[in-house]
């Protein structure tokens, strides 16, 4: 039998095209006799993440009008093959309002009503999800008979088990099946990306194919949500190796012949491999080295997709088609310019703007000047000299009290805040933040200052995962950066021959104690044992956890790590850090 | 038997001292022969809400040792008392990550062991509330025999059920006690004020006090994290009255001596008054006179002082013994100066900044200049007109595209966002923002500008309940806010002669059709029917659906309604709403 994977891009709530799209998909397989069964990914007809959308009244309302309709069709409909599609079932009060809301695969055969057939069972509750405030459990595993073949459905996290979990959906599945020939398990999935992400569902998908004998379909969406990207890349896989691949980053429909199996199902479970708490957000440090793990080639093309294909979402969605960026002629916002760069669509401009204090170094101008020239990017200065030493002027003019240090380089941060901004008013573009996840975590950036942005593409990288990608541009990009950005000493330029060593331990050090002190894995004492320096743990421990008032009014950052900071990351502000931390 | 309440007010996590002043207390009731039942909040031992703190490792392991020693104490201990207390129990993985997470009652009693005896049933999880994201929730009812009584036991929102949740722990503790004779019901709470809720505990403990035929016992934390604000206003109440009332919004202690009951349980459950999704989240409008309801005496009176408890929590915690507030001229401005004022403790200082445009009327200076006489506040002003114009002629001179308008009026804002802080760097002092739920909702506001601030005050309470408070402030304290600043037009002064009216409707309609979209009654046409002009309803609409990022990045709102943005309203950025909100 064919089985169709359908890998959509559309966006959340947009009724209006989810349906027609898959009105249109089905009149298709109708006329061109496209047998077999089609797949689609989890909670298809709304998009995904919902967050409270899904008790919105509104919402509600359009969605089941929607809902009605698209059973109206199916029922006219004519045809033999079989739709699998993931949405929304809703039980609600008399007044409208949501009772209770499940996650479910809809069944549709031509000429019948729609049938809601399996509800998702483990839903995932930890760090972005929240899928138990909005979702009631399924009780019940589905196997399903269709044309001599039998099918077993889960939905996304169903295929994972846990330690941290209370139940195991493939476990039970597998009792369900026991003795039985499972001609595919099919996965309907809404499984955002992150680093290793793509390895880790192969691997998984390829033990469930062993366990049950037979192929494991497992089909994806593409989007981003915010902060949450969605790469596709579904995939049909044996127990040994891919069958079919769908592209990442955009829609992609394909289809695979699989026949009936001729396997029954084994009496014996094979052991889990493990999928702790541990493991999901395991800390990738070298121990022997004392620095992270370095980028593979593969992860780093990943992660360049990922970011480009996040921003381009954001912008679309937003209605920009201009992008404004502020080079400081150091690593970081010369790898934003340049990511945003290679993503431009038709019809779309970027310009950068260089705005020097007193302390900016010719070079800076200088390496931004090549970078935009490399690039073919419109760059105009801003210089914010004249505006300091007026805005002092104001000050020493009204108050007794005199300023330097930090309160005297915040000012020149936030001028240059605001006039990004203006010019972002001025023509309608989008700025793109600049922040790596190194200074987030330490609060190296200034609030309303460079901190600025309408979505940050670095702030799930650390500073030394930044310079691997920009390397990685360079290798196959004929040195698109300059060689003085990276190899330059990072600097703010807010001060008379600042670097940031001044204040913080070298990058690759602060980089693996930030990373062992995010994933909640190591305590300071941890650490040191390790072998980092009990004075420099001390000095990063004391910036995190005074700088969690920067990340709480951050911009939302796109998440390439199980681990970033934004919307799963739950830490509170007040303070609480200062009394447990030296553990 | 006496019953002693502890109404405690600890930091999160500062387990020195929470643990310090129990052992403290334990001493005493030892010494001072207390004895009888000693009961502290939920989560005593932690404080909460703890959010991710709780899954990490040097949080644990502090927290681990801390309860050990505990343990140690209390086995050494002598004397004829029972402490209850909320803590937390780990299961934990060889590693020392946690496995599972109960929120429990530890019952104490001198030499013996420390032991968890019930666990949390009910964990919440709508709204702010994320609990099932972190805790493994009780299976069974809790009943015990201390000295000839018997004492029901529950833990904060197991005392309410709901059509939502699918257990109802009161009725399965009322199946377990039928026919005894229960001395009290005691509940440890960790609840957060929002308007009503006093009231809404007290009608609930009365339902079930009815219902066990024996006083209710109410034990609730003080204390404000980051948004959210626990006023205490513990109680013991019998199925009528209040037998015992705690204070609002201090650490107060109080006992009462309750009598064996002589009257056992009833076979028949009372009926449940209900507690659904649509009370919980109730749109407070007047649909005759189309605004909403109006704030009663108690309610402002109630409000300021959570306002002020939560401004002085959060600066206490952040290390602020300074404020610095911009003042206006305009309404949300002077009442966030008023609070602030009548908050303030001893060693603290609170100073107003005036910063005048081009458009500022002679008038703003003058009411700003009176209400700070008033509240004997120092007041500085710091013009912009030469930054603003400075500011345009860099941009005329770098680009061609000339601006004005918009562009132009959040330059001012910005400039105005710039000095402020760099005033609060200069002094060391904390920024309180001073928008209004109203502006919030519609967008009216300019990011990094007004919208700046460590925290917010009136950021939960719309424009027309800005005036509401101002006017019982003024009742209260012989006109302390000028009548001027009432009366006058509100107006954000950026361009010549502008009204905030020639943007928005007028505020008490505003306002109504906000709640009514915020609380996910009402759609569109449910509005219109209401008797709201269409035109009105999709203008708000409109503008409310635009302004999510702003929203966003905004600083953390003191919530005092159950509907606030901030952690518990989570709608995705990602323009969703444009596609549904036309129903």
């Amino acid at each position: 039998m064919q089985f169709h994977i359908h890998q959509t891009h559309h966006q959340v709530a947009d009724f209006k095209k989810i349906f027609s799209d898959l009105k249109q998909d089905m009149q298709n397989a109708s006329e061109d006799k496209k047998l077999g069964v089609h797949i689609y990914p989890e909670l298809y007809l709304t998009g995904y993440p919902l967050q409270d959308l899904c008790l919105q009244k509104p919402f509600i309302n359009s969605y089941q009008k929607y809902l009605e309709d698209l059973n109206q069709f199916t029922k006219k409909l004519k045809g033999d093959f079989l739709f699998l599609i993931g949405g929304l079932e809703y039980e609600l009060t008399e007044s409208g309002l949501p009772l209770k809301i499940k996650n479910v695969i809809f069944q549709v055969e031509p000429g019948k009503e729609l049938k809601a057939i399996y509800t998702k069972r483990l839903l995932p509750n930890y760090d972005i999800f929240d899928e138990q405030k909005y979702f009631t459990q399924g009780e019940e595993s589905c196997v399903i008979n269709y044309q001599d073949h039998k099918l077993a459905l889960l939905i996304c996290e169903d295929m994972w088990s846990s330690s941290f979990h209370n139940i195991d959906p493939v476990k039970d599945l597998f009792e369900t099946c026991k003795g039985e020939k499972i001609s595919a398990v099919i996965n309907l999935s809404a499984s955002p990306y992150y680093i290793d992400k793509p390895a880790k569902r192969s691997q998984r998908a390829q033990f469930i194919a062993k366990l049950f004998h037979c192929p494991f379909i497992y089909c994806n969406r593409v989007g981003s949500e915010d902060e949450i990207i969605f790469d596709g890349a579904s995939f049909i896989t044996n127990e040994k190796e891919h069958l079919l691949t769908c592209h990442a980053w955009k829609a992609d429909s394909q289809s695979l012949e699989i026949p009936q199996s001729d396997s029954p199902i084994d009496e014996e479970l094979l052991p889990s491999p493990p999928n702790t708490w541990e493991e999901l957000f395991s800390a990738r440090i070298d121990s022997d080295k004392l620095s992270l793990n370095e980028l593979s080639e593969t992860t780093c093309h990943e992660i360049i997709n990922a970011l480009a294909f996040g921003v381009q979402e954001y912008a679309q969605k937003s209605g920009f088609k201009k992008f404004t960026i502020a080079l400081s002629g150091g690593m970081d916002s010369a790898l934003v310019l340049s990511i945003v760069a290679l993503s431009l669509k038709e019809g779309q401009s970027l310009e950068a703007i260089y705005m020097p204090s007193q302390f900016s170094s010719p070079l800076s101008y200088d390496l931004s000047y090549e970078l935009c020239q490399n690039l073919k990017i419109n760059l105009r200065t801003l210089p914010i000299k004249f505006l300091h030493s007026s805005s002092k002027n104001l000050f020493e003019s009204t108050y007794d009290e005199a300023f330097e240090g930090l309160t005297d380089e915040n000012i020149q941060s936030r001028l240059r805040g605001m006039l990004l901004y203006t010019r972002s008013n001025q023509i309608g573009s989008m700025v793109v933040n600049t922040s790596n996840k190194s200074e987030l975590a330490v609060g190296y950036s200034t609030q309303y200052g460079d901190s600025v942005g309408a979505i940050s593409l670095l702030g799930d990288l650390y500073k030394s995962q930044v310079y691997q990608l920009a390397n990685y541009i360079n290798s196959k990009f004929n040195k698109l950066i300059p060689e003085g950005i990276i190899t330059r000493p990072p600097s703010a330029e807010l001060r008379e021959d600042q670097k940031d060593t001044d204040s913080l331990p070298p990058y690759e050090r602060l980089d693996s104690i930030l990373e062992g002190l995010l994933t909640y894995r190591y305590t300071k004492n941890d650490l040191i044992k390790m072998g980092f320096e009990t004075e420099e743990v001390n000095r990063v421990f004391d910036l995190y956890r005074k700088s969690e008032f920067k990340r709480y009014q951050f911009c939302p950052i796109l998440k390439i790590s199980s681990k970033s900071f934004g919307f799963g990351y739950r830490i509170p502000m007040s303070k609480a850090s200062q009394f447990y931390l030296d553990e």
